[in-house]
């Protein structure tokens, strides 16, 4: 049966209905979207997040953006909708599946025939969300594979069901590797500063009974030296030609880590999220948030005002670190370009 | 002139008045003891924390502790203190400064004549105390003259004059090299969970005109890697004789991951944290805190109920990837047991 983390994001009738991820685990609460704009802003203030889930919203908003311009100029909506269009794909910088689900939808824009656009965009992106759920479900079968019996786990920000379309990336590898009782404990660091891991990803787990315990972010590397840890298991924001990894800040470290105990580091992904026009991580875009990420949480105020703050939200990890890329397509050990190149032709 | 935070340990007439660390940064309040039970409970809690400012504070309260037994039993005081100083040395396991702090003061109780104790134990109290902000003061004019000019430094945890008798160990050396003007930026990381370096850190050098720019803990490696880091500067809760170095958790990280960025490791610590008793650093024992410290925030339930939590809040970091160990009788490069002992010599 699906969990409610696995319907974070659906259709209901003529609209958009996201769970909140940002009143997690406190609150269920849901924001409803009628218009496109109200899904830019659900994406640029987190309502919803994950590069999966954020790409399948896309999608949705694209339908509701069509019936907005259809309604008002049945003649001219597409060229009408290039201003929401733009808007959607600067609403986060670094998730690529946001750029690779619009492109997705131009395409259909382009072959829908005259009158009304909705009902063929809305096939479109229902196809989309059942694809990316397929895909995941499809790579946590090959991930759980590399898995051996007894294995401990350490899994970073969340990269579950509410991250993408539903079943998850990371969590996807863990939940099949669950169901096949090859996990022994799954540890969650909290990933400061929007604690991904604290919030969703043991809500998440929980919700699926599987056990979970959380360890700060600083604390991974004692994990991994005191605890016999065999794989980081992590998702992906954007993966580049050669292998390279945009995820969550904190990833990078963790891969220096887990190489320097022998631990495995997996990237799970669909490849929806690998963008072969950029070459190496140095040409993703690393998005910076608000400085009040870090200076104060709810009412509380953390810092001094007058401390200054950087706040880098993602970082790039080296290919030459990943054990293994494991899409819906199958695993790429040691990935480079070549690898990947080999893959995507498939 | 002294700051706040240089006053953060007082003897105020008859009793111990301590800066209240919980408090900060957003309110300025001190808890008073006058026994020494209320001071073993402010150790306990965090009103007061740092390994040397821990020893400060049992040295104080062994002259409490001293004043209250003699009030009742003028023969036989020493002997009724056992209970009391067995508590206080037990306050908290991994800073040695406390045993190291009881332990001095147990030879002046020996040394004490007939007749009130109290001060004769007060004289060596702040004579203690005194040579502790002494030793910074040597300690960070050593640090700083490792630092070369435009030097960007990062320090995690706060090892300031909060946490020492005065002027600090890691920020004494940033407090000596800025004096200097040999920094460019100072970055301190913001420690979870307790949040030190936001909360302490950023206070401390604020207050002392010295710009600081917090990042969360998991961005130390994208710091490393993107903006030219000479010094990663901590301060040490013990150090055995091999030198190997507990102190905050992450520092473990941030070594492995300085010598990955051929930026420096410096541990900047008094030799009163530096324990002979202790081989290695697996012989420590690592104190863990509450599950709470990972799972609310003031009223802010941050995890599902049912997570569990694994929080060790200190960890080892092994003597080879010190670089230098800074302490107030001088610097030990490439610290291991030959050469701590040679110091501990001198």
């Amino acid at each position: 049966m699906a969990s409610l983390a696995d319907q974070a994001i659906r259709w209901q009738e003529d609209r958009l209905v996201l769970l909140d991820q940002r009143a997690l685990p406190n609150k269920v609460a849901f924001v409803e979207c009628t218009q496109a704009s109200e899904v830019v802003a659900a994406i640029r203030d987190m309502v919803v997040r994950g590069a999966p889930a954020i790409g399948v919203s896309a999608a949705y908003a694209v339908v509701l953006a069509a019936r907005e311009h259809y309604a008002v100029a049945p003649e001219d909506w597409i060229r009408r909708m290039d201003t929401d269009l733009q808007s959607l794909a600067q609403a986060r910088p670094t998730a690529v599946n946001l750029e690779w689900a619009i492109a997705r939808m131009r395409d259909v824009m382009a072959r829908t025939g005259p009158g009304d656009p909705e009902p063929e965009l809305l096939q479109a992106a229902r196809k989309l969300h059942r694809e990316d759920v397929q895909a995941n479900r499809a790579l946590g079968a090959h991930g759980a594979s590399l898995l051996e019996d007894g294995a401990v786990v350490l899994t970073h920000c969340n990269a579950g069901a509410l991250a993408t379309g539903g079943y998850g990336t990371a969590l996807g590898v863990i939940r099949s590797a669950h169901a096949q009782h090859k996990i022994k404990a799954v540890y969650a660091d909290e990933t400061r500063p929007w604690f991904q891991g604290t919030r969703l990803t043991a809500w998440e787990l929980l919700q699926d009974n599987i056990p979970v315990t959380l360890i700060c972010d600083s604390a991974a590397a004692s994990l991994m030296r005191q605890r016999q840890l065999a794989w980081v298991i992590v998702g992906a924001d954007r993966v580049a030609r050669n292998g390279d990894v945009a995820n969550k800040i904190g990833t990078y470290a963790l891969a220096v880590m887990a190489r320097q105990h022998d631990a495995g580091f997996m990237v799970a992904a669909p490849t929806s999220t690998i963008d072969l026009k950029v070459s190496s991580g140095t040409e993703i875009e690393i998005e910076e948030r608000s400085q009040q990420e870090l200076t104060q949480y709810h009412e509380v105020a953390l810092a001094p005002a007058e401390a200054g703050v950087w706040n880098p939200v993602f970082d790039i990890t080296p290919a030459g670190l990943v054990t293994a890329l494991v899409t819906e397509k199958g695993v790429v050990h040691a990935p480079c370009e070549e690898k990947i190149m080999a893959l995507m032709k498939d």
